[in-house]
């Protein structure tokens, strides 16, 4: 998920100060609007150490009426809540209707820093958050709007700014207690109902070690809390003004969009202030790939081979694939696909191809047609096209209403959970081309009789909206690439290096699962 | 949740026929609107062997349009199903828009039985449960229509039904394999994907033996998966006149009563045929009790000593007493609270009393002013009326619509185990009179000029509306009284009598907890 929150999007002063301009009277206007309505805003700041989300609050308190606002900060344990159910401290400071009630520090954190620590499995890990969405849904049953912001910074910005920050914790430690349980326990007496809450590591270099292990939590966080009635909100924040522009215009789109009741607004809500020319995920993939012609076919037979032994080794271990082919009109989606699929046995998988849906399968909840597709263990399913048409084309084009498409990146991450936790193995491929090797590809399309059968007024339509497709595809790759089910995104300019590419990546991902899968059987020997 | 539904509820062939004449063609009208609608019905059949689920479908088959629905018996486990994700069997056998589908065996099943054997924990009961009702809202989602409806008999009516179906079961048994292994696993050989499935016994005598097991298990089911979206209709099924009708009266009202789109209708859906006179939990409870004056002041001595050694103990271990008190008007509620505080150091509780909500209550989820109420650990919290409001003076005078109070019975159990979860001791006291002994009372009430301020129009006017208060208590009952937050019902017309049973029971409660956390302490040292 994160690999689309590290793109470079930033703001330069001048443009920050122009955003402010909108924004303020804006947010005043919405903030005294919620004044007269019957329920209560509930803004939640989710995200790492570092990322900013205090400096969000102090922006949002400057920017607001900060007497209408609660800022709640829980991050210090007081006897009082250990002595009670979990939730009650949060209940106590659910701010009242027509209120904005901001919370630093969540129902999500204790078992977030117990599962950092290994102190909590992935199914207790699995039921706190499932808890964690239940007490949000009944907040939104009830009329609440929950906002949900998750500020995300790379590794090496955490870094910089807990530096600036180390100091002045040194002297103000956060938590009392042995500064050595950080992540564990709060070396506090232990009574019953005071479960082990993390003491944070006052040590910059700390957090840059743990990092990986908090962005694989963090993930988890994300895939399951994120919920139709209270979604999250990915915020990129290594840049601070492009930041806090974001964060405040995400908080004033959801008040503007809100209809008390719990379902999800009719107002079109725009996702991003996406300032023309704000970099993108896609612009990261490196176009000028290029193999020669006898690299190519000396690679192409080792890997078909090699592609072909993987095919072997799951069918024998019982794993079954799932590969999804997703891309650009005239990316070379299906040439790639046929280098796949000259290397294997055909008794190993089914290639299955998506167009509009039948009439039986109108008639059933979208993710059925591809349910009913899946294959057995030990044999692969490759979809040419998938269950992403639903936040791309249906997206894009309009043919569901916004809040059914957001909707369903938790449904599809849900899916490919199951997918994954069953055994199998998940690897997905965006075909990457530039916009002017589209083209290119196009009007050689047209100019050749036995290539015309593959354009159609359509493929020029769709290209009209290039720039939507790239937002959809960023929201994608950032709403459902996840360690155990990620995207590939592929260099197709070169289509030669593009069919190297997705055989080798499958390559890998098969052959990490496999030796996954391999360890396990050992370690249990 | 099942003493509600052992009352005696039941037809005569004579009523039932009347019923069904009624019941066909509406049935058969809905089912013909469905067919022209763009979401399908999904009946779920819940309960245990022997409850006759079968014999509903049958019924519904019979009187509906059977080639409009399709049903599934989901006992059998292919090799197919084993060999992907567990909810794929599912997915196969959803209904298309337009058309009903009936689960016999569903999603529930798998880590019911585990559970039941012993093979799952509460954490991954609680877990599987909670991902049912997350597939469940998916469909909902989507538009589908959920109607859930759980059959409930009692422990010999089991045995009798078991027992007339066993010769044919042991020709024809339901599972292959080791008939030993039932509730385990298949005897067959496990691999990967493949989890352990119950075989179902044989032998009635087997259920009849683990029936308080199935009963405690089927009552976290219950509680963790009735949601807002997909609630549970219980029906009491030992008499199967009252049973059929009673089902199809259900899903006859939900089908009409569904708007697409998930929240609940707005039409007013009448919950049950209450034929007059069926007997409901109130019916039950023994209101002739009687004890003379010299007995009941030796008793209170002895209870109220006994009471206060326990909240000292408890205070000791730093356990929370939450105990509720609900009852009619005039039932006694406060003299019985007297005996009970009376005998109470006043640093170990607190007496909480509700009546209409403060501003700043009105301002916050209902369940707020509860929640804030609530004493540290070793401390006693006292309601004397309590978040059971919202199903009965709530529901009755239509002050909230029927979804908000049908969805409360989640958010309130959800409430009480996480006070179980966390150590209270939950108790809960609905003080029962007749309806001439009430009048008795309030005739007295305003003949005494020191009684006068006990009775206002409201009394009289609530009075009025005695069935449907009954009716509000036998669903809150049904709903709401769990094993570890029982609901007590007392006979309060005798007020000597009630006084001494509240304590009684509040001691046993008391002692039983104290003595599971005193014997869990034992175990681990």
């Amino acid at each position: 998920m994160f690999e689309a929150l590290e793109t470079g999007k930033n703001l330069t002063a001048e443009e920050f100060k122009d955003y402010r301009e909108d924004l303020r009277p804006a947010l005043l206007e919405a903030q005294f609007a919620l004044a007269k309505r019957d329920y209560p805003v509930l803004i939640v700041m989710g995200g790492f150490d570092g990322a900013g989300k205090g400096a969000v609050v102090h922006r949002l308190n400057e920017w607001m009426d900060a007497r209408l606002i609660e800022t709640h900060a829980l991050w210090m344990h007081s006897d009082e809540e250990e002595s009670r159910p979990y939730y009650w401290r949060f209940w106590q400071r659910l701010p009242p209707r027509g209120r904005i009630g901001i919370m630093l520090g969540t129902w999500y954190q204790r078992a977030t820093y117990r599962a950092m620590a290994g102190l909590l499995d992935d199914a207790g890990f699995e039921l706190a958050m499932r808890r964690a969405v239940d007490f949000e849904q009944t907040l939104v049953a009830d009329g609440a709007l929950v906002i949900k912001l998750w500020l995300h910074v790379s590794r090496d910005m955490q870094r910089l700014q807990l530096s600036q920050e180390a100091p002045r914790q040194q002297q103000n430690p956060r938590v009392p207690g042995d500064p050595e349980a950080w992540w564990s326990t709060r070396g506090e007496p232990q009574h019953r109902g005071a479960d082990p809450v993390s003491n944070l590591p006052a040590d910059p270099e700390e957090w840059w070690r743990r990092y990986p292990q908090a962005l694989e939590v963090s993930e988890r966080l994300l895939r399951l809390t994120d919920s139709g009635e209270a979604p999250w909100h990915l915020v990129e924040a290594n840049d601070r003004y492009y930041r806090d522009a974001t964060a405040a215009t995400l908080i004033l789109n959801a008040m503007n969009g809100h209809e008390p009741g719990g379902t999800a607004s009719t107002h079109p809500v725009k996702f991003l202030p996406e300032p023309g020319g704000q970099p993108t995920v896609l612009d990261h993939v490196d176009l000028s790939r290029h193999v020669p012609r006898d690299e190519y076919k000396l690679r192409l037979a080792v890997l078909q081979d090699r592609v072909q032994d993987l095919f072997w080794q799951a069918h024998r271990e019982r794993r079954s694939l799932v590969a999804v082919f997703e891309g650009w009109d005239a990316a070379g989606k299906g040439s790639a696909l046929r280098r796949l699929t000259a290397a294997v046995d055909p008794r190993l998988y089914k290639l299955v191809q998506f167009a509009a849906p039948t009439d039986e399968e109108r008639a059933h909840h979208y993710l059925w047609r591809f349910w009913r597709q899946l294959q057995r263990d030990g044999r692969a399913t490759l979809f040419d096209r998938s269950w992403y048409g639903r936040v791309l084309v249906e997206r894009v084009e309009a043919l569901v209403p916004e809040s059914t498409w957001r909707r369903a990146y938790s449904e599809i991450n849900d899916f490919e959970a199951q997918l994954v936790e069953h055994g199998c193995i998940v690897a997905k491929f965006w075909l990457h081309i530039s916009k002017d090797e589209q083209l290119k590809r196009f009007k050689d399309r047209e100019a050749k009789p036995h290539k015309q059968y593959k354009i159609s007024k359509e493929d020029w339509r769709n290209r009209k909206k290039w720039d939507d497709y790239s937002l959809a595809v960023e929201d994608m790759v950032a709403n459902t690439s996840t360690g155990k089910a990620p995207w590939h995104l592929v260099a197709g300019n070169d289509k030669k290096s593009a069919r190297l590419e997705i055989l080798e990546l499958l390559c890998e991902h098969f052959e990490q699962c496999l030796g996954d899968r391999t360890r396990r059987l050992r370690d249990r020997a």
